[in-house]
């Protein structure tokens, strides 16, 4: 059983996050608020998103899982506006979802979720965390964009920067320790990433948040935030792209 | 002879009214004011539009028909700004209407209206009657959009509903009494209806118009509403679909 | 050796003017601003423009010229905000020019400008005089480009006219000695330009700027204005396109 109602606001940032991803999520849903583990198709990142009851006006639920076609919550959301409820109730009889906003009632088949295996999120050793705001770095991956499909992050000492190079051209953002909420290194700390993978989390981000990032060398990156009032969570893992040269 | 003088939002309102079903209108002019009647090439919906002299800033006409290409009349429209004046004079000779906005002059060509007779209205005995504002459908009809291509409308006691269904997933919207100007029925009253031509009309409408329905069983379902404050009048008829199931 | 700094609204000004003709451009640049001449791929139309040292918050410059690629700089313009600060660094060594827009450096390869001849701008002896608001000739650009693809330019007595004709419609912009600043003839300068080239560079140009226009029969037209508190100069000519009537 699960039944909820939310800010539209609050659904929409937990939306835009996990379609960076996949097209379909599969909710983990306890008494005490819901959680989804997903990989995109080619294995490159991950995402761990877990959501208090207390992100939501009204959770009551029992254990169960619910799986939904992301596109289809869009649909209901380009419906409401900001500050607007949404309520949602599972149909389990239909294995359906059931969304309220306003006077619209949207029922949408469920997705089969028992071929969906949460996958497993591996402990990592990452030895540099750099903590900054978002908006931070939203600059500088729209103009790696322009010359790259890579980009490589660096910690050193009090830096972090964002570097990419095309043929040509490259572009290069760096952070300094006042532009920064944090940074602890142990020596450099390098790695490269698929630019689109990454661009496409740091976009999706709203700016206003902080983020928290582990770096290692040719390692995973792993990025976390909150939302909701710190009561939503989002872990997210993006695997190295290996260097050539 | 004919030679007037309107508000581009007056003008504009009319276009795009009648552009959801045809490209070219012929316009049977009177002295007292005009009045177009359209069908769409697929003969599924049907417009009567009629226009009071007073609705313009100035008009002078003899009775005569004019046949625009609708296109042209929004080029010019994209011209004017929200308040601008636009002058509208035939030149006869030249089976031309010119158009002024401003410092701007555009002749166009008349289109030949020897062709376009005009459809013959049908008498219609339609059972159910609502009145509300065409805002309170124009949410329900984006939500159906993403869920099927045709739409039913049910007027029955109180309440007024539309209902969309797909394969997987349905939308429908309800209307009670208090969310109504008006609702009088004889018993239920149900059609369906294609979702295109009905969406089309509906986003056309201004947001602030009230709308008065026509409802029967399995009939085509009359949409009236005024503009330019009660000086135009819009009557549309939309056949329904015969449902198979 | 070349360093500069400048708002990036002025630089974005220049870049828009200069992009309506060549995709990439040679900078001439002297220790008091720089100079820019270029045609067309078709040749046309040309542009001949010149800032002055004054239209940058800094500038330090031997006599050299850089090639540039200027979508590039458009790249780089799109990371900076209305009022934002973009500092140019010529790097001799690796022939590159370096952009730094707040935190963000971008380094970009100079085009090659050993085949990039200067072109003779060719002096015109041209009747008619017209000064006037660009606002007032924006619109009927607009107007035409629905009728058209050619613009007859006349200047007659009092009086500078915009006219284009196409198979079936017409448009005209007459604009009378009180829309004009300034209007000087010797009889009627009349000719016919592609409506392409006038149109974009009409409305790449500042909607409050005033543009001096040099007219003859049948000959090229010059529209001269000037950006950046009169430190920065465009002339442009434009090749008439011959009447076949």
């Amino acid at each position: 059983m699960f039944q909820a109602k939310i800010r539209s606001d609050t659904l929409k940032g937990i939306v835009n996050i996990i379609s960076t991803l996949v097209d379909e999520a599969k909710f983990n849903i306890q008494p005490d608020g819901m959680n989804l583990k997903a990989v995109d198709p080619a294995h490159v990142a991950m995402i761990d998103l877990s959501i208090k009851k207390e992100a939501f006006e009204e959770y009551i639920a029992d254990e169960t899982n619910i799986g939904v076609d992301l596109d289809k919550i869009k649909d209901v959301l380009k419906l409401a506006s900001s500050g607007d409820i949404i309520e949602m109730t599972q149909d389990e009889e239909k294995s359906r979802l059931v969304l309220k906003v306003g006077n619209i009632v949207r029922r949408m088949n469920l997705v089969d979720t028992s071929s969906m295996a949460d996958p497993r999120v591996p402990e990592l050793n990452l030895p540099a965390y750099v903590e900054l705001a978002v908006s931070e770095i939203q600059k500088g991956i729209k103009a790696a964009e322009s010359v790259s499909d890579h980009i490589a992050l660096t910690a050193d000492g009090d830096t972090f920067e964002l570097f990419s190079e095309g043929d040509t051209d490259s572009v290069n953002l760096k952070l300094e320790k006042s532009q920064l909420v944090e940074i602890k290194t142990e020596g450099k700390a390098r790695s490269l990433f698929p630019l689109d993978y990454f661009s496409n989390l740091v976009k999706a981000i709203p700016s206003d948040t902080t983020v928290r990032i582990n770096l290692g060398n040719n390692y995973p990156v792993k990025i976390m935030f909150n939302f909701a009032d710190g009561n939503g969570q989002v872990g997210y893992l993006l695997a190295p792209r290996i260097e050539s040269d």
